[in-house]
């Protein structure tokens, strides 16, 4: 008998060359980001204080593929490609039919799939001259990720992390520190807007929203900084298709072709990154891949909100995306997956679910962490609480798959380790997490303020 | 110009079927343990209460190589062949001309090279029906690895942790736990020595030697549990030999050999595992690579300490053992490489320090931090604090290699990543770290006790 394989493995030539655009391949495309004040396209212009020209182009380019820059790829090479798992010991565990490989992000310097965007646009940044990127982080998986590349580039990095998180997780803080970045409790004294809030509210928890406009207000004063954004954007979710492009190659090596592929979505590049190759086999090759997002069921943009324009902070500084949301006054609960507490989903992600191309589910987070620690036990990694929410989808479906002797393969984006958020397990474990079910009132509470804009 | 190679990766079917058991290789043998009470040499008899009888013979095997059984190489599929590293950004960034290399075992479920032996050992315990299995366990990397070895065997695991390190290392409890493992502070009160010492010193911090003590107690009252070691024994240095075997491979694929290989020593393991396959080419090929085990210059027992005989734990319960010890009551500093701080060194590394078969070195600690940061800002890996003594040693000798203008190659095992030790970084960035200077009668401390023990 053949041994069983566990890895499958690529070699650093087999980087892909090329990111995938799905915007060259939609059936719909999506509908254009509006000034929230002429209610008119925003043009590129509009976004060159906060961006390199490069990856404005990058967010409306219809082109197919757009190669990836020989310094960005020379980088990837110390942790790409990342091993795509066959889960034979889940399998057994579940006593499915059906066959589970996962891709690992995790093995990034961030520790999640973060980083590919990261060290892309750190790289267009320095090619533009750019001295200094400021940024805005939840958990920090996206700040450390910002941190390592600027640092590779030579570029200063400022981060406002927002404060409830600052100061939960120190240990993400020090991370940060560590690859060379400055990294601020959010609201701060640093920035006119840091100090109203604090003026206001001393003992706010800080937000999302808030440490955006912090970090924009100090990309916009000085013309050698630029702001960055760690999802959401079309490039950002572009950057992450590298995941899936290998996913591709690593099936052909598996002998293998998914049947459905899953991804937790919080703005929606793990989600992008890993489905839109297989949604460009879909499109173009007549393949039938299932591509499941999920979210929790605390912050279901995608199965109980609105496809409308939206702000994409909290704030309202941001241009409006046509999105799927909540509304940009949503305040999700306090559950421990920070990367999937925002209120809307990225443009691309929100049109394809419109067009029926992408599916999407909710599940509540006591779920998520039992399917974590099961998957922990049987794999020997454990995995960040956004990726549990994916995993908790692959148990459904090998459940299916099981009472429907169906062995259907289930390929998912285990997008990062959980070894900075143990808080979120002891607290588990303690008992101290509950389910979250949303009342009618709570889901339309975020979307009173956007009455008088654009709906579509 | 050919592309630059990063990772040197093998195929599942190139993980070594064989163990390297160097006790066959060894110019002089190590003299045998012996019984503190009447000073003759242990036998397995004496030991068979402890440990199961596969382990035992293993220890005193003169055997080249013992096969690794089927059941536990499929295990190290999880994560084995670990990568080995070119590390060109930190040759960059030393300007050195040496060729930098380094084996990753951070990629493991403990985060550790532990997990190597942890596996090995569930399994033969596995084997003889055993159905529980106690340790101690310090910082917690061999705890962590214990765990989800035994969970992969169906065998109950109980960790003993010291109690400050319980307290400052909550994420260590939690993963513990989720990989099924109980976890208690010592000393506790399920044991009588744990008791003995609380109604003594109901506020003491716990150590290694209580911990063992009662990790001991416990398995021995019930026939069907077992005590296990995460290092310092001949077994377990010999199951980590399958990183060294690896190395091998992966530095011919390279069309490279070491001139020195480097590693922490805390007991031995980790430095074994690496630098004994390098060393039987030394013995039988007539290589002449250097192998450098590095401890902290707080707990010098290779450079400051005797050869003598000692008991491998502080409270006197273990075989006497022929080492390299500075007294099994040295209290060496709370530094934050909580796995190098132990006062011996294993009988397989003395006796080959002894030989001068190998070199030591001891480090300050925040040399080792400084090289830490460099080398996470180069190569996006957070090392270990135990890891970052090996890491200031390759410093040291690429800093030489420029100096005389000499391109050798370095090979050194970076042991464990250190995203759960983020304190011991926080602590270095906000100068609460010092290095330590030890006084002759510090060094000497440990070893009153020992008057009336033979000497060697």
């Amino acid at each position: 008998m053949a041994e069983k394989q566990y890895k499958i493995l690529l070699s650093e030539d087999e980087i892909p060359r090329h990111w995938y655009n799905i915007q060259a391949d939609m059936p719909n495309k999506p509908l254009p980001p509006l000034h929230p004040g002429t209610k008119q396209p925003v043009g590129p212009a509009d976004l060159a204080p906060l961006f390199p020209m490069e990856l404005i182009k990058q967010e409306v380019s219809q082109d197919r593929y757009i190669e990836i820059p020989e310094e960005v790829r020379e980088i990837y090479k110390l942790w790409r490609p990342t091993p795509m798992f066959r889960a034979h010991r889940l399998e057994k565990m579940l006593d499915t039919p059906a066959k589970i490989y996962y891709k690992y992000e995790g093995v990034s310097p961030s520790g999640s799939h973060k980083t590919n965007t990261a060290v892309a646009q750190a790289y267009y940044n320095k090619m533009e001259g750019v001295k200094r990127i400021t940024t805005e982080t939840g958990a920090g998986q996206w700040g450390t990720a910002l941190a390592i590349a600027c640092q590779m580039f030579g570029i200063e990095c400022e981060v406002f992390q927002v404060r409830i998180s600052y100061n939960q997780k120190p240990y993400r803080k020090a991370l940060i520190e560590s690859f060379g970045a400055k990294i601020y409790p959010s609201p701060s004294e640093l920035t006119e807007s840091g100090r109203k809030i604090l003026a206001q509210y001393p003992d706010t928890p800080g937000s999302l929203g808030i440490a955006i406009s912090e970090a924009i207000e100090c990309a916009v004063q000085d013309e050698n900084c630029k702001y960055a954004l760690g999802s959401v954007l079309n490039h950002v979710l572009m950057h992450q298709t590298i995941i899936g492009q290998e996913c591709l190659v690593q099936m052909e090596k598996a002998g293998d072709f998914p049947d459905i592929v899953i991804a937790p979505l919080g703005g929606g590049s793990n989600f992008a990154g890993i489905s839109f190759p297989f949604l460009h086999q879909n499109i173009t090759q007549g393949k039938k891949v299932r591509a499941i997002a999920v979210e929790p069921a605390s912050c279901p943009k995608l199965t109980k909100g609105e496809f409308r324009y939206d702000f994409g902070d909290s704030a309202g500084f941001t241009p409006l995306l046509p999105m799927y949301t909540l509304g940009h006054n949503f305040r999700p609960a306090a559950i421990h997956a920070g990367g999937l507490r925002y209120h809307g989903a990225s443009v691309l992600c929100s049109q394809l679910l419109k067009d029926g191309l992408i599916e999407a589910n909710a599940i509540q987070q006591l779920e998520c962490f039992e399917a974590g620690i099961a998957f922990a036990k049987a794999e020997g990694i454990i995995p960040a609480p956004e990726a549990t929410h994916g995993i908790a989808q692959v148990f459904r479906e090998a459940q299916r798959c099981k009472e429907e002797g169906k062995s259907e393969t289930i390929l998912f984006n285990l997008c990062g380790h959980g070894f900075l958020d143990m808080q979120a397990y002891m607290d588990y474990f303690d008992g101290k997490l509950s389910d979250h079910f949303l009342t009618d009132e709570e889901l339309k509470s975020g979307l009173k303020e956007l009455e008088g804009y654009p709906s579509i």
